[in-house]
């Protein structure tokens, strides 16, 4: 095997294609986001990228092995399944960033999203399989490129923020109505393949920025999924329905009273009720 | 030296060979197994793969050094020793999957056994030797692997069952009344040379199939290993004897019967005895 | 992305330039000198160096993310910050060797100072960082560079020295009234690009020397980068100001004199004093 | 700089020189031995070899920098100090192998020694390194090679017994009456430079053998390295004397002693004495 190594799964012509990074990290905010998008929308898987800067392993499934990978999917934005109609009314809780009023873009985009279980392995793995990504997403015409992540906070967040990040002060220019830019904020900046699609797409000439839902870092975090998703319907004008990504926000919601509780059982005042351990 | 050194030591004509893998990892299963076939029948050295993902480091033998290497050799299956003899009747206490009936193969294949000290020490290193493992194997003409190792499961093993995972749907078809398939299992995945062997090599038209043997993970596991070897006796149409392995299991009996004279010591319920440590 | 990837911000012909490095290091004492002379004067930003063997990161600044990188920036020796003017009348406590007669040079060489965030991850990647650095200095006709660093005595400083090394025997002989040259200090040599400036400069016709402020080793330290630079003042022929300097270190002044209360309150004697933990 | 980078200092014809190799490991018993024929014969640097593999880092000497780099010196054995006259008559408590006739061969090899402060910082490497001192040797004609080390005990070592492991059973035949070959040990191998100029030399037609110092591997071990001197003095008909590698010995012996009296202090019977720690 070389450095890398793509396999051509499907080779369909794209509509000005926008490519949509949600790779593991901080709450699996990213992640979880993209593949919210793959399960809710009809998709059809592009390339395979193999590495030799990914853990040496395969996964199982159903007895069969999987080569370590990241997956290119396109996502065809005009199947939304019906679990959406119904989803707006039941969140008032998710607060977003002008996410409310979808632009009225009168041709979408097509989105290609990646998604997989690995980042690389050591520094220089990481500048390479973000090469590689963009060689990937330039064969197929991509200018632009939103990743996704969360930003932790160190505390339980109860306003969902999204905070945006832009390869340029242009692109700034353009997001900043939909998403809130902050001076030096996240101030560790960005690691891995999200931020080096920013820092390497910007010196190849793409558009790249990144949305980062703020999470408190210590638990899986499908609710800032959710609002990175509100703000990316505002970008790519598409809608989509959260009622899977709620069953899962519950579940996990279940687990934060838990925590709450076994803090106000050690500390009396409301203020010390913002830190976790 | 090039990144891998391959020492051509004998070079003979094989007929469709299989190659079997059996390098350290949990348990040594696949380790034993795989050496468990040197002890037991004739063998020819056939190649030496010299490389720098090796620990930098040579081993000694009355003297004289050899540098850390993997080493293929031929298995003459026509050559099995006398011990095998008696060995069907003293082991009622292991269980194997369907492996009590060989395949009644007219022309057995013949075997290419690796074994070796050492597994490579980085990502990349994996990646690499296993490439070099399949290049040697496809100037023999392999066609099929079988690579061997052990499952870990957390506790003592009753009943050696023996998990496979195969590189494709169509070689689970061939061999799923042998060896038992589960869904997701194993869950972490198959990492090292067992696992890329089948990631890599159906990338490059191999069949391949691990067989992972349960084990708990804690110990040198010779009846894991010879749970292994029953179902590839069903695969590769060979019989082998299991006095050696039997001996190297009764020892490992003692430390397991010591292992659990302590734990009832501390614990008083049957229950509280499935988990070590 | 290549190994390295230079981008040429700006590209002014530069008059025998030296080139000054201060990245960060013990005590940041070279990175706090250089910065302070990019505060003091007007600078040109020539070159960005990014590389894979910086770690894989974005830094953000108003929204705007910026690939991890060094830089190299041209400092004009003419255009010193009026702060310069009061500053040698506040500053009895901190002693030099031999920077209070500035070297009277009647045209002085230009100065091309290299800053940045970051060293390599891992040994080769300090060699390759070195290399490329070497060869955009090489670019600009530079064949003299200082490198500034702190040399830790673990004790706190009262008199701020600074010792010197240098690649070549002709170079100290050069440079031994401005700088104190001692046997076999610092006993540790010197590691990182400050080093590899001067081992690998030297074998490429370079004369370097590396300028190290005594510095405990335990704190960011303002007055070490402060003597250090006295020292650069006399080499390099220019005078500036120490306003900021003074300023962050009375701030660290402030945690010195809480360590020093710490330890008198453990320990009775002057002689207990010297070490911190 | 390339992965190495060869400097040549002097290039005078040698009469079939041998290879010795003592660079840091167990006790430092090579690269005492090593250093203790540099100091008592008349030597002539003739290569120091650069390499990315050793830590970036100058070392200081007097004010001047030396990259890090290990040196190929001459040893011309005919100039031997007066120091070793008297030598014989002191030291009756070092037991060697054989070595108290010195063979008596009528034209002397010349001798190449190998020194430096620095192994390859990872298994890659290790081998690259070991690879480019080969080639050195090569390239004046060497065509043996003898690697000093010491093997551990885990004992306060009483009779300093030199063990030998060769890359050949016809290099055993030669040196097996001058020093003892064990089975299987040591029983971890050889690792590092000493192990893989044997592994790596024997591939490429050398005759290499490596002599072991018994020591304790809990301290610097000038008595081993005066061992395994002696068994060289016989495989290479020269003579040395050991007065300075005494001074060392006794400095050391103090140490131990002390080590003695805190065991005895704890533990009443001879037998518990023989372990340290």
């Amino acid at each position: 095997m070389d450095e890398f190594d793509i396999e051509t799964v499907a080779d369909p012509s794209l509509r000005d294609p926008i490519l949509i990074e949600g790779l593991p990290g901080v709450g699996h905010v990213g992640k979880l986001a993209a593949e919210h998008l793959l399960e809710e929308f009809e998709t059809t898987l592009l390339r395979r990228l193999y590495s030799e800067h990914f853990p040496p392993q395969v996964t199982i499934e159903d007895g069969t092995t999987q080569l370590a990978c990241l997956e290119f999917h396109y996502v065809d934005l005009t199947t939304a399944a019906t679990s959406s109609e119904d989803d707006e009314s039941s969140d008032d809780d998710v607060a977003t960033n002008g996410s409310t009023t979808p632009a009225e873009q009168s041709v979408p985009n097509d989105l290609i999203v990646l998604t997989g279980d690995h980042q690389a392995q050591d520094p220089r793995g990481h500048y390479q399989l973000t090469s590689a990504i963009l060689d990937v997403a330039e064969s197929f015409g991509v200018e632009r490129a939103y990743t996704l992540g969360g930003v932790p906070t160190g505390e339980l967040i109860e306003e969902y923020s999204v905070i945006g990040a832009a390869s340029s002060d242009a692109l700034i220019d353009e997001l900043d109505d939909v998403v809130e830019f902050r001076d030096n904020e996240p101030a560790g900046g960005i690691v891995g393949v999200s931020g080096l699609l920013l820092g390497l797409g910007e010196r190849r000439g793409f558009n790249a920025a990144c949305l980062m839902g703020e999470t408190s870092g210590y638990l899986v975090d499908p609710k800032s999924a959710r609002a990175v998703l509100e703000v990316l319907e505002s970008l790519c004008a598409f809608e989509v329905g959260y009622d899977a990504l709620e069953e899962r926000a519950e579940e996990m919601e279940e687990v934060v009273s838990k925590i709450r509780e076994m803090e106000q059982s050690q500390a009396p005042t409301e203020d010390d009720l913002r830190y976790i351990g």
